[in-house]
């Protein structure tokens, strides 16, 4: 799990409710209409930007926020270095026998190409497409949240000026102007949550975990082909190591 | 039908409209020239920016928003594998036979070009130059709604310093304080609801449209060029799924 | 001429002061300083930016915006295949003769490099740099269209400003109030006007007319060099018409 | 001198201070104070986003935007052709001979290296790389306008919110109310002047500049490269009038 | 130390709270609850949009902010045209005795990869590759203080709201009105502080160190791969060279 969209999303709401709650006025700023106006009009609004595929696709995309197991990219270094020597010794062929235990699915289809006597450039370039399509479905979700994040303030601020005019309407009973104006901002406040403290962290979320899941498919990519090139083990690592920071490299540079 | 365009348009306008209504206050927010003043000016500017052909387009561009029949991605994928089949048993040229049976024109124009005996380089050359020109075509289109998506507020904003203007002038009659200031500002509703419930759907909705004709484009031309190269169909098939969802692929990996 | 920049701006001004005029309102929204504040300070802004020349050319450029004759994209091609058969029959010498007949500026060019047998890179390098300073050359334009659109709001803004002080500091006169802040109000119109009826659309306008004629030289460029490669006319025709609409095209696919 | 620089800001200012003069109500809006916070903090935040050494060049690059000696293309133009007829004749080490003739900086080394028996490859990724340093240099002065020209109108508004909050606090004498909002408002204006009158102008004038110098040099570094291929030197003057608008050009096309 | 990164931020708040001090009433501008609701909404949002990992990096990325030891890029030039000479006279392997006195770890590593004999582009490749990965971390960091950038007025000004909202609704105690008001406004102050006396400032910081130290692996990158060619060490400088600013350069152009 994530904890740092939880914990963030939590904290970033407790920071403004909080005080509300401890003033005792959290019903002032409570009202379904305004939540619906405007949580309802921002999403059919993404609907109708999307398709409906893309809307359904969004749930699962949203999981990727909130859950992700953690990848020990130093692991699959000191696999592929492995798998760098035995090929070294044995010949790409021999990887065959060790399809069974790679477990990544990106690495196994990469390292089946390799031992198919693909070329190294339809290696790569089999294995760069599947990676430029992968980001290319990645940005359709954080879009949405963009979307989502855009939409929000504007159908906030769309509802603060339908409550303003019905406000200016009645400006002869100022009993109700404050009312009738706090009601109005709300909305304001409503479109704002959305996008500060759901939508716009959401979409910077799917945009980091992308970059983090796309930066180990470039490294595991990186390795196939300096293994297939017959690099010295050596200097597969050494290449690898360039893809994470130097704290977490066991190479000697 | 792209049901989501015109579902998400519809209650777009049903969150901001519904309240209103169900207050019976729809006429406070029904100005015949506040609307004439936004929408004629948001379209009439956009007209100015764009040629009268581009404008004439613009219908036809629409409609991609709100209709289109989906493709088959997996359909296109087996057609091209039986066509990658039967070129590497018979050559290339048995592919002229199959011309009748490809109904997408884009996938047509690519095979006549490869059995006319073109090299690769050419084929990529004018297939990826069509999908550029395509591109380009898309682009007019969406960027006209965003024109009207920027227009919309900014002629509803100067629609609203106008009814100021004129509100301020008769500050004397504080009577009309409030009507006027509430008949300036509906002009500032019109433009968001232009940008916020048609226009910025409308563009994102041809942009996003515009990405999925060409990745099935772009998908078809790698097929092509990988028939044409010979490949196992197998291989074709991995270098086609690239293209799709894993959970849409049928290959092994 | 461009009839749509001529009718939009015409129309988008009347959207404005149409309803204001008919009201007999207008002499509240004719303040000549506040005109000359707003026109002066953006367009001086806008030579600060820029070079002198610059400036002296934005005439020329503004040209582009009203007056273009259209260019017949199928007429071109027609002529480039006709060339393309010529040089196919008598070699590519032979279009020496057919110089007196091409009165596009840069298809000549691009011919005769042809012709004096420079090989296609050469021909490619100098006709594609010709393109880029074109494009560059229109960018600066376009840019300083973009400055009068950002300098009219801002030196609006910053005018009433400057009417919102004197207002207040003679708060203690409240019958001139309302006049006070409608007069202070009004340049905030006017760069609203300069940005969104006037400086917007022709740098849209501008740049759409830019891509237009780069797309148009682009064709030629791609036609020359296939010429000079001894394409086939039919494939050079399938080239061409990558750069025009499905709909103009004559070619079999 | 670069003329529209210094007039344009001068007119800019004109503009908004002379109709203020015209009035008598200068010291309304002169406040040494408010000056003072945002100029100092526009600065210091720039000081603190860039390096000191940032900061002092930004005076010898500012120079850049007031000061330059226009440079006559077509001049640099017939010198290459003259130095690529000299070399074709002679020989390219006969160009050592004229090195004390090229003034120009940039030339000079291209030629030198030339002299010298480099590989085009050699010269052309030296001096190439000299201008990526030099346009990033460049970007670092317009950087720091732009850096200036938001901080500029931040700082204004922060001081406005501290003005506001002031006179909010001290609203039971409504005698300031007016004079205490007026104060407050000044801030902003500066921001505004700050931003619009000064550093837009000079970051967008250092833009232009740059390009300019920039197009030269890759004219320049375009010739060498042409003379060393020894080409004949009227597609030497061809290639380099591709740099130059159609009216400054010599040739014959 | 950056004396830039401090002197800037100092100065900037001196400037907005040095006037609020001088008059005595800072304590209209600290309240504990409000800096509470902006700092800690704005940093919870923040962690939810990235990682706990990146969060917790921030704090030593924030070092690059404040300490960084100036490099001498002269020095590296001198150091590696020694280097270049030593190579050219005694081979490239003679450089294996000079490891030790190279410190900076990443000429280090580039010359190691030139003495074990591997091919020039191995050795751009995985130089190049360090670099670009480089970049990305320093990415990171940046937009992690952009999100704070956003996210402070985006929080500032929600609260705002919500004490806008409480203020309405009580509106008929009006001797609270200013004081709501403007502690409502505080936040909006508060917002704007943590963007722009801090995070933007930051922000830009990172980007411009990252863009020095990588001009500097760029340029030794480069200076290896010439050593390696076997350049003569003149032209080593004269390649170097391009990297610094012309009044840096010891070469003879």
């Amino acid at each position: 799990m994530d904890i740092a969209t939880v914990l963030g999303i939590f904290i970033a709401f407790a920071a403004l409710f909080g005080p509300i709650i401890a003033q005792g006025t959290l019903e002032l700023y409570i009202d379904a209409l305004s939540i619906l106006i405007v949580f309802v009009g921002a999403f059919a609004a993404t609907l109708a930007s999307y398709t409906l595929s893309d809307m359904i696709n969004l749930f699962s995309v949203t999981k990727n926020a909130f859950f992700t197991k953690p990848v020990d990219e130093s692991r699959i270094i000191d696999s592929m270095v492995d798998l760098g020597e035995k090929a070294r010794r044995e010949g790409i062929l021999a990887l065959e026998r060790e399809m069974g235990r790679i477990d990544d699915p990106f690495m196994k289809k990469a390292v089946q190409l390799a031992v198919d006597g693909n070329e190294p450039e339809v290696i790569e370039n089999v294995m760069a497409n599947e990676i430029d399509n992968l980001v290319e479905r990645h940005k359709t979700g954080k879009s949405m949240y963009d979307a989502l994040a855009s939409y929000g303030p504007a159908y906030g601020m769309a509802a603060t000026v339908i409550g303003l005019i019905a406000m200016l309407e009645a400006l002869d009973d100022p009993a109700n102007l404050g009312a009738g104006m706090a009601l109005a901002l709300i909305t304001t406040f409503y479109g704002s949550l959305l996008a500060n403290a759901i939508a716009i962290p959401l979409s910077t979320k799917l945009e980091r975990r992308s970059k983090i899941e796309v930066n180990i498919k470039n490294m595991i990519l990186f390795g196939v082909l300096s293994i297939h090139s017959g690099d010295n083990p050596r200097v597969t690592r050494d290449k690898l190591e360039t893809f994470v920071a130097p704290k977490f490299r066991k190479g000697n540079n």
